[in-house]
């Protein structure tokens, strides 16, 4: 299989992506290949340093770079020859056949949609993430590729976050929740009551029904379905409330003099909660409904994330997700002429 | 100052909302008086068993009760003598100056907004909940009032919430943040970036521009405005992480024998914490721009969250905010025939 990866997407590139790379080798096949997308010269320099000698890596040249907070459509148009854009470019060639990111969100969903195409039947892809939670991994999608939803599409990221769980996490019949501010039927906005309607009517997915914000965390779900506007507020505030209260907690306890002389026994407790609830364990997250393999990392992303983001890419290319997407949705009475 | 109590609202009425009525004589004034309305039988014979001798304390008979998840349009149509219909009327003839349920809040919001009728210059109402955040309380509205916000309602939200944080909170200046997906000015959807114009346009709030979901805890922002349906969401999520965290934190604790020696030392840093960080002393929230002051508490608050929602009541009364909030209004250029 052969992924390629944004070698300047994200907070510490170019050095983290080709760690990651690197680190991946040992348990990639051998006729694997990953194609460190960016300015030749720097990674071939930085590769160098490193003494590799695994002709499975190799380098394509991307000589522009989209920066994390650059408007996507325009940063696209204007540097013709970006990493991700040289990416998404060979994806749809059939050069290669994944495509990681952990650069700027926006500009990757964007150049995915542009050259790989929609999948058979899906009207806008969405990004699907694989939340830690107490009770297990949970798909929240979409969390903010499309920020103006319409039923249809949230009815699809039921049914394609429901095939990439099942498979990927050997979950049976995931159940999807419809995220809402009450789980009475009658509650909610014209978006998800229509939604509703097209989830009940289609009994090849274990619709649960209506969930509120608290039940992302209780395990009444493995699937939460959403608009990407409030599925992006889902996964930001769940990152600063976490790591808001570890540092509140961390204080709490400095406080107490009996406990500051057990914090070094505390942090043994905490790093085994965090790798718990870790979610560089997960790579990343995956853009489905594109016509092909494209997984987009965290701007925060380390080594290890960048690793686990490879196997994630080889797993649902193996698994043959995308197959499975198109197969429900043909059989699906939901035309995609709405969108 | 006169206020009446849903006494049948909440998961523990009628007693905690008397206990929390009794809770709160010792700190109100001698000519302030308190109306519990609910079933008088139940609740006269509750007062009767405690022996209290305070004529503070009144009873209005309200045969019916609303449940918690009743469609409250039809709840309030079909139980013509539902504590909370009456009480919004006392309102609404100037027999009491404020109302406050732990019920049924889409009946509270329906029953405040049919009778005590809107602010002038206020399209539609604003549910304003404070957060406790490690940076100090936070204003977030609506979080479920209005699940279908236009951009004037979410600037008036802005509007009254800073007023509501400035006095009662004793805030300067509160800074205002745009609940959005990311910080930059294109990002958001149609509603967000119209918002985003009217709060630009009116100097006397101190816009920050647009925040995410990580924002609500890291102290940017004083206030922040967003959609019912995603405040909601916020509200809930936040609930829901805050009591999972602490649940696993508990468990991962328990595993280690060393640790699990001083849980009763943990168990004190434990509630240190969350005293700092508990809803309950907030009260409730308001329901910010009717016409009188309406408290509208979690359906799990305790004696203490309306004892607390009491004191909440008289001081937003006497600091007369919504005179302030109809003067900023009326010297507002965004008018209110759009809504």
């Amino acid at each position: 299989m052969r992924i390629a990866l944004d070698a300047m997407g994200g907070d510490s590139a170019p050095d983290i992506i080709i760690t990651g790379a690197i680190d991946a080798l040992n348990m990639l096949d051998k006729d694997d290949e990953l194609y460190l997308v960016g300015p030749e010269e720097l990674i071939t320099s930085k590769l160098g340093a490193l003494s590799l000698q695994d002709s499975r890596i190799k380098v394509v040249n991307a000589s522009e770079v989209i920066g994390m907070d650059e408007p996507p459509v325009e940063a696209l148009r204007k540097k013709k020859d970006n990493s991700i854009g040289v990416m998404a470019k060979l994806a749809s060639k059939g050069k290669v056949d994944a495509v990681i990111s952990a650069g700027n969100t926006g500009a990757c969903v964007a150049a995915c949609q542009l050259r790989m195409r929609n999948l058979a039947g899906v009207n806008r892809p969405g990004i699907s993430v694989i939340m830690p939670t107490f009770k297990g991994p949970v798909a929240v999608c979409d969390v903010g590729a499309n920020v103006a939803c319409k039923p249809i599409n949230l009815y699809q990221y039921a049914v394609m976050s429901s095939l990439f769980i099942h498979d990927m996490y050997n979950i049976d019949k995931p159940r999807v929740g419809l995220m809402s501010i009450g789980e009475e039927d009658t509650k909610g906005n014209d978006i998800t009551k229509k939604t509703r309607e097209l989830l009940l009517a289609d009994r090849r997915i274990n619709f649960i029904g209506n969930i509120e914000g608290r039940d992302v965390f209780n395990g009444v779900c493995d699937v939460v379905v959403c608009e990407g506007f409030v599925g992006n507020v889902i996964l930001k505030l769940t990152e600063g409330l976490v790591s808001g209260l570890f540092g509140a907690l961390k204080e709490e306890v400095k406080k107490s003099l009996f406990l500051l002389a057990l914090v070094p026994l505390l942090k043994g407790v905490m790093k085994n909660f965090y790798k718990k609830y870790d979610y560089h364990e997960y790579g990343g997250a995956l853009l489905l409904g594109v016509n092909g393999t494209s997984v987009i990392c965290h701007g925060s992303s380390k080594a290890k994330t960048i690793k686990n983001a490879i196997f994630a890419a080889k797993q649902f290319n193996e698994l043959h997700i995308n197959d499975k997407i198109v197969e429900h949705l043909s059989g699906s009475s939901m035309g995609t002429n709405d969108d």
